[in-house]
């Protein structure tokens, strides 16, 4: 983490199946360039109800080939992936538990957002119950049921509800989008865009 | 164009800027691997009706990402682009034209798909008009009546909306999209993924 300390602003929604694939490889980029990533847990839900979209497991032809996009991807990144049976799923729970994370142990955030995804993506548990999530947190910090606690507190409501609400103001309407020196990337097909706007301070 | 002879489908709008920039690659990627190229030209328009989404460039937010983004895109992979100030256009014409070309001069038909695309998004002309797309055509082939005239053969209306129903069977829902072997890949992100593919002969 040496370097300008520079951010690399990371939005994700934990029930996207791009954005796991790219929280497994961002802290290693920003690591290359000396940055450091701003994690930024939202709800794409949110962010659909401005945008009119719909969540792209219901959009005809474009939910079936993104099923196998997924898995493809996931394939040829070498990263281990399962379609879960319950998709998408709410992120709130979670969501709220990075928030809390980031006020009192922000040194776990990192270990945390990827403990969750794996649980969702690889062990296909239901990370969007507040007892499911707390339950992998807590092996990092906090007790479950100080856990299971944050996820209903007003600060935290409040704390996401911002968030996204900043997201939108962004420009952020999906998941992966990073944010690097106010240049917007979206997707996981523009991790290797970032990379080279990284290398060479623009293009 | 030696080889197995084994086609790469290539789908695309020719009001799609990720259309225009992988047209310019498509060939030669073939090349590389003893493919040819299966030029399928159809309306985005008729795909939207199925999937009940919205052309891009009215999408909130989305829309304006994706203008930057397709300026950036081209940036990165040398391409002269210029958003047009129609955009987007109906691709009728042109379309019926490339039709047109693959009937009556198909060794045409690259050449022309790519003046076409050029016609569009450096010089800024309208090729949605059949006057406009039947000059560009007719420098290769034909004579700008004759193709004028195409644009309305009632073969040609047919054969365009055969092959937009044709697309839809198969899940293109959007440009480019590209088929080899039956794996379907989206986007003009997708292209270092087609290569992995005809490399690895699938992974």
């Amino acid at each position: 983490m040496a370097g300008s300390g520079k951010e690399i602003e990371f939005y994700f929604d934990f029930s996207s199946p791009y954005g796991y694939m790219t929280a497994t490889r961002i802290s290693a980029l920003a690591d290359e360039f000396g940055r450091t990533v701003s994690w930024k847990p939202f709800m794409i839900g949110a962010v659909l109800k401005v945008t009119g979209g719909t969540p792209l497991p219901m959009v005809p032809l474009k939910g079936d080939y993104h099923t196998r996009d997924m898995a493809r991807v996931a394939r040829l990144w070498g990263i281990t992936y399962k379609q879960p049976e319950k998709f998408p799923i709410s992120s709130q729970a979670p969501c709220r538990l990075i928030y809390w994370l980031q006020k009192n142990a922000p040194e776990h955030q990192e270990a945390a957002i990827l403990k969750l995804y794996e649980a969702y993506f690889v062990e296909g548990l239901d990370i969007s119950s507040p007892e499911v999530a707390a339950k992998i947190v807590a092996t990092l910090a906090g007790d479950e049921a100080e856990l299971v606690a944050a996820t209903q507190d007003p600060e935290m409501k409040e704390k996401l509800k911002a968030e996204c609400e900043l997201a939108i103001e962004k420009g952020v309407f999906g998941s992966p989008f990073m944010i690097v020196d106010g240049e917007p990337f979206w997707g996981s097909d523009r991790f290797d865009h970032v990379r080279e706007w990284l290398k060479t301070g623009g293009f």
